[in-house]
């Protein structure tokens, strides 16, 4: 099953400052999440637009045949990781059809809000 | 009425450990709601896919003509349960077409979070 | 300016039984958003479907020429109020081109939940 | 790159009355996020609908080449400012292909709330 497109763009982002709760589960975070129903693993290419600076990338990550993966960009670190409290933007390219929904934990204050929305193929 | 497609995609896919709050309206849940507008019953398969291991399915579901049906995730028991605490994502077949949406309530803190997307027809 | 589509789907509703907090802007409510960017009022008619029972409606809107409508399913009266507590979903039909976005505020719990939706044009 | 349309509405819109916590990340605020990946500057045209009067606009902003802006519809001040705690809906007219996505922060109760959609391109 080739499922998806093979580009998507995300024009929210944004790493809240702070967290309350224990545990990584609860840590403020944004991620990119790729599902890859096809036979071929799906090589990444993210490119992160901000407000006031060149992109930054391609930051690789790689998504197994009939996988998904969730991806904090709180965890990208090649070739720099994201500051927190900033604006940015992503765009996602992919080797195989893929679907890439965008979601958000804040828990900066005493308990966390959480966002999603199927980010946008093009 | 023929409304919606045959097959959606959802990349995000999580079951929060843990609720605050009292009920199963409460407790932390994740669900598929499914609209079934027209004049058949839509047979669903649901394969749930996971980062570390191959695709569980399908899952077995009907939503009924001039019916909607909103499926938890949490309440799927055959072939197996989903785990909670794990990262997954899920692909829905219908044999009549339908429109999918996707909704988490996380009570894991205090006082709640919710989002909401429209799943990925494809 | 004809923008949008004369149909709509939203596969997600529910009513949250309870809120805290005072006023009807924190009252626990579901929102349907349409927005009219033409030269000619348009007419709405809402069917809504449920899980156990036949379809109610049309229940009957009007939004201006050149005028956004944010209507809660809380106010629906004609032919029957929609029941708190319940599963639901509808379909939004519309004489003229319209946006339709869905939301949801949850404020049974002591600080509130939002979540929102693009609806699914059909 | 040329990714994204001319033309994107959200018929959700709602600046909330009041907020907890410091600071203006933490305000009550909702947010027009645009991406251009393009090599052009895209100028916005950006047109506000009410329920009971006419449109105002268009507001103008500026989103330059390989850059993200994230415009919170708080601090839009040409022609007027936006209400607070008044219900609108919004057209978004640009010169170059972007992709736009909305985001609301809650922050009237004890905890915030948010919420994100893709808006809708047209």
């Amino acid at each position: 099953m080739n499922i998806g497109h093979h580009r998507w763009a995300i024009a929210e982002g944004y790493l809240p400052e702070g967290s309350t709760g224990e545990g990584p589960e609860l840590a403020s975070h944004e991620t990119l999440c790729v599902l890859n129903t096809g036979e071929r693993d799906a090589e990444l290419a993210i490119t992160v637009y901000f407000s006031d600076r060149e992109p930054v990338g391609p930051y690789r990550a790689l998504v197994p045949a009939r996988r998904t993966h969730h991806l904090r960009f709180n965890d990208l670190r090649n070739p720099e990781p994201i500051p927190v409290g900033v604006d940015f933007a992503s765009l996602i390219e992919a080797s195989e059809p893929i679907v890439v929904q965008h979601t958000r934990l804040d828990s900066r204050q005493a308990a966390l809000g959480i966002m999603t929305t199927l980010a946008f193929p093009c």
